[in-house]
C-alpha cells in the first residue's frame, strides 16, 4: 500500500505552488507538454471532460441571455485585420501567418485568428441592415492562437487556447453598456458560483485596454501564490469597429447609423487553471461537483470481489446513471486503498464504498473529497443524498476560495506600505495619480521597482480617493483608487 | 400574405437540385459564402444549432463505446508529417502552412492539421508503454483544413470543415479489425438511424485508399441528383504508422511489439449536407426531430394577440421546456400565415397552433412538417404526444430516404448497360476485373468516357462475381463486384 501511495500521490505541498501545479497536471493526466511545438500542449481526457462541462454551463448561460452560436473561419485575411488601427498594432506582434498551401504561395496571407473581431464584423456589415436586425448577439466556441513571448505554462498561458468569444451589436450606446454589465453577471453566475473562481472586475487603465476598445473590464482572480491572473474580460468597443467595418443600420426614422458593439471572451482553458489551483490541496485535485469529469466513484471493498458486493455496486451505478450522475465503478484489480488515493488525487467529489456490510444492509458509505466526511446512506435516499452532498461540496469550495480571496485584499497609502503589502501577494488597494495615459510613469516605476502591476479601478463599484490622499508612486494628489499586485 | 410568401419561400423545385440547395442554404440562413477567403464559409446559428446536436449524439455513441475526448494542437510540425511516406505524399498538396509569427520567420514551418494521425501518434508513442495501456481509444472534435482544388460548396466541400476524428490503438490485428466494424456500427446507429442518412460501406479500391491505410471502408451516400457523396470513412492503419512513430508496447510476456491502429472520421459539416439534401422538399428544410434546432414552434392565432391566447401559448411552452423539448414561441408581429411559411421553410418538425378555441378548450392543434397531418391534442397528453410524433417524424424521414436510396440501386453486366444505367444516377452494381492496382486503366476509362467512379466492393457483405461474368470495362473475367456512380 505505502509503496503504491508514493507512486501516485502528489509529493509537493501546495505551499510550493509552482511545483505542485506542474506535478498535479502531470500525475492527474490533465495535459502533456511533450508535444513538439513550443508553447502548444495536448489536453488529455481528464481535463477535456471537465472543460466540456465548463463550456456547456457557459454556453447555457449565454443562450439564456439571448446569444446564438456561430462558427467562423479560423483564418482572417490581412486586409480585414488592418482595418482598425489600434487593433492591428496591438495584435500584429502575436499573429501566426499562413502563407502557403501545398507548394503554392497564397496571393494574400492569412492570419490564424488571435481573436475574431475582424473576421466577424466584416459579416456583421452584411447582416445588419435595419434596427430590426438589432441587437445581434452571437458567440463562438473556438481556439485562438497567439505568439506569446512570455513564458508559457499549461492552462495559464499558451500559444493556443480554447475559449468562447461573444460579439454583440446594438442600436444605442446605453444597450451596449448594459451588455458589458450583463457579461459581468454571466461571469459571476458561472465562473464564480459554479466553478468557484472569485474575482473583481477591474476597469483597466488606458494603457492596458484591449486593442481597439473604448474601455475594458477584466475579471482579476488570484492564484494560491498570491499572484493575479486575468480571467474573462468584456469590452465596450463603441463605434471603433463599426466605423471602419461599415456596421450600419437604418433606425426607425430611416436614418443611417453606426452600431454600438461589445465583445466578451471567457477562456475556458485558462479558467481551468484557476479551478485546479484554487480548489486543489496537498493530495491533488478537488473538483466542484458541477464540472467534475466523474462526480461519483464507486469502490468495491471485498478482498475476493465477491458476487454480492459487485452486484450491489452495479445496482448503485444504475441508480445514479438513471439520474444523469457521472459515475464510474472502479472494478480494476488495484487494492481499495490504491483506488482511494488515485481518485482523491484526480479530484472526484464523492466516493461510495460498498463492502459486504453495505451490500447486505442495502446502503453505501459516502466519503466527501473536500472534507473527508463519511456517512452511511440507504439506497432509497442515495440519489437525493448524492445530489445534495454534491451541491454542498461545490458551495464549500466556493466559500473556501472566497475566504482565500478576502484574506488577500490589502491596503497601502504610501510607497513604503505598498512595498511591504505587495510582497505578501494579493491585491493592494491604493490611491494613484491617474489611470489615464499620464499615469504611465507611475505605473512603470511600480513595475520596475516592485514588480507590481496597476490593474485598474474597480468596475463593479465606484471608489474615489478621499481628500488628501496622494498617489503611492509620485505623491501627487490622487485621482483614482486602484488595485496593484503581481500578475501572471 | 401572398407577397410575404414569395419573399421567404423557396422558388426552385427540389428537382432542380443544385439551385434548390443554394437557395435553401441562403434563405434558411444556414451558411454564408460571402466571407472573403475563397473556400471558407461562415456557419450561421440555424446550422450550428443542428450540428451541435449532431456532435452531441455522435460523441455520446463514441463515449458509450469506450472512447474518451482529447484536444490536440491545430498545428503539426513538418518533421512529424514526413514520417509516413504515403501519408505525406497524399496530403502534401493540400496542406496550409504557417511560416511566420509576428514579424519573425518560424524555425520550422507548421502544417495546419488536414487530419491528426501525425500529431497524435507522436504522443501515443509516449503514452503507450505496456499491454495495460491498450486499447487506447481517443477522439477529438476539431476543425481541419485542406487546400481543395475541386470546386467548393458549403457543407459539401470546403477548405475548412468540422469533424470528429477517433484514433485507436490495439495489441492485436483482430481487435483493430473489430474496431473498423464497430465504427461501421456507430455510423449506422447515428448517421442512419438518428440523422436519416442511408449509405453503403464500400471497401475502396487500392488506388483510392486513405493515404497510409492498409484498407479504407467509406460510407457512400446519395444526393437527390443521384450523385454519390462520401460520408464517414474508417481505416485499418495496421502498423503503417506505429512503426515510423514508434508506437510500441510490451506484451504480457515482456516482448516489445508495435501497436495495431485504426482511425475514423465523421465530418459533421458534410453529413449536414446530406441532412439538408435528403429530407428537404419544395418548401424548404425538414429536420429529423432528433437534431432540429427548434423541435416545436408555437404560433398564436389571434388577430389581436389576445391575453387568453398568449397565456395558453406560454403555458404550453413551459410544459415542453420542462421536459427539455427545444421549443420556440413566435410572438412576433408577423401574420400567422407568414409564420407558418417561415418555420416550414426552416424545417421545424412540429407546429402547435393556439387560437381562442384552443385556449378555451385546453388543447393545441399539432401540425407535422413532414406530412402536413393535423390533430388536436389535449394539454394533458401534450408532452407525450409531441415526443411520440417527433419520433414518428424522424422514422418517417429515415424511411423516405431509405426508399429513395433503394430506388437508385442499379445493375449492369456490360459496357452498354453501364452507360445507360450510370446516366440515371445512383449506384450501378457491376462485375469488374480487379480492385487492385491493375484495375486502374479500367477505372480510368469509366471516369473518362462515362464520368463514373469505381467506388469499390461492399464492405458490409461478401459479393463475388458468378462464373462467366466479365469486367464491364475490359471484358476480361471479373475478379470483383463493384459499385460505380458519379460522385461529388
Amino acid at each position: 500500500m505505502s509503496e503504491q501511495r508514493e507512486d501516485i500521490g502528489i509529493s509537493h505541498s501546495k505551499s510550493e505552488f509552482s511545483e505542485w501545479f506542474s506535478e498535479v497536471i502531470a500525475k492527474a493526466e490533465l495535459s502533456d507538454l511533450r508535444y513538439n511545438v513550443k508553447g502548444f500542449v495536448v489536453f488529455r481526457p481528464w481535463s477535456v471532460l471537465a472543460m466540456e462541462e465548463m463550456y456547456r454551463l457557459l454556453e447555457k448561460e449565454l443562450r439564456r441571455k439571448g446569444h446564438l452560436p456561430v462558427w467562423f473561419p479560423a483564418v482572417i485575411p490581412e486586409e480585414n485585420f488592418e482595418k482598425e488601427a489600434e487593433h492591428v498594432e496591438g495584435f500584429t506582434p502575436e499573429v501566426f501567418w499562413v502563407t502557403h498551401a501545398g507548394n503554392k504561395k497564397l496571393e494574400k496571407r492569412l492570419a490564424l485568428r488571435p481573436t475574431s473581431e475582424t473576421a466577424m464584423y466584416s459579416m456583421y456589415s452584411i447582416w445588419i441592415r435595419s434596427w430590426r436586425d438589432l441587437p445581434l448577439k452571437l458567440y463562438q466556441r473556438a481556439q485562438v492562437w497567439r505568439y506569446e513571448t512570455k513564458a508559457t505554462r499549461p492552462f495559464i498561458r499558451s500559444r493556443e487556447f480554447h475559449w468562447i468569444e461573444a460579439h454583440d451589436a446594438f442600436a444605442t450606446l446605453e444597450e451596449a453598456e448594459a451588455q458589458v454589465r450583463e457579461d459581468m453577471d454571466t461571469t459571476e453566475k458561472v465562473m464564480h458560483q459554479q466553478f468557484g473562481v472569485p474575482f473583481i472586475f477591474m476597469k483597466r487603465p488606458e494603457w492596458d485596454k484591449f486593442a481597439g476598445a473604448v474601455y475594458t473590464y477584466a475579471a482579476d482572480s488570484l492564484m494560491p501564490d498570491g499572484r493575479i491572473i486575468q480571467q474573462p474580460s468584456t469590452h465596450l468597443l463603441g463605434q471603433n469597429f463599426s466605423k471602419p467595418f461599415g456596421v450600419k443600420f437604418r433606425d426607425k426614422e430611416g436614418k443611417e447609423r453606426f452600431a454600438w458593439q461589445t465583445c466578451y471572451g471567457p477562456a475556458v482553458s485558462r479558467i481551468f487553471a484557476s479551478v485546479i489551483a484554487l480548489h486543489g490541496d496537498d493530495r491533488g485535485l478537488r473538483f466542484p461537483f458541477s464540472i467534475a469529469p466523474v462526480q461519483v466513484v464507486i469502490v468495491p471493498i471485498a478482498s475476493d470481489r465477491s458476487k454480492e458486493v459487485m452486484k450491489a455496486c452495479r445496482k448503485v451505478m444504475e441508480l445514479l446513471l438513471e439520474k444523469d450522475v457521472r459515475v464510474l465503478l472502479d472494478d480494476s484489480e488495484n487494492t481499495p486503498g490504491w483506488k482511494f488515493n488515485q481518485w482523491e488525487m484526480k479530484g472526484v467529489p464523492i466516493r461510495l464504498e460498498i463492502g459486504p456490510k453495505e451490500a447486505e444492509g442495502g446502503f453505501a458509505t459516502l466519503v466527501r473529497r473536500d472534507s473527508g466526511e463519511k456517512k452511511k446512506v440507504s439506497l432509497e435516499k442515495l440519489v437525493e443524498t448524492v445530489k445534495k452532498e454534491g451541491e454542498s461540496i461545490t458551495s464549500n469550495l466556493v466559500n473556501e476560495a472566497d475566504a482565500f480571496f478576502r484574506r488577500n485584499m490589502r491596503k497601502a497609502s504610501n510607497w513604503e506600505e505598498l512595498e511591504k503589502e505587495i510582497s505578501k501577494g494579493g491585491f493592494v488597494r491604493a490611491p494613484f495619480c491617474s489611470t489615464g495615459i499620464e499615469g504611465v510613469p507611475c505605473a512603470e516605476k511600480i513595475k520596475e521597482k516592485l514588480h507590481g502591476d496597476v490593474r485598474g479601478e474597480r468596475a463593479d463599484r465606484k471608489e474615489r480617493p478621499s481628500k488628501g490622499e496622494r498617489c503611492v508612486s509620485c505623491g501627487k494628489p490622487a485621482g483614482a483608487i486602484v488595485y496593484i499586485g503581481r500578475q501572471y
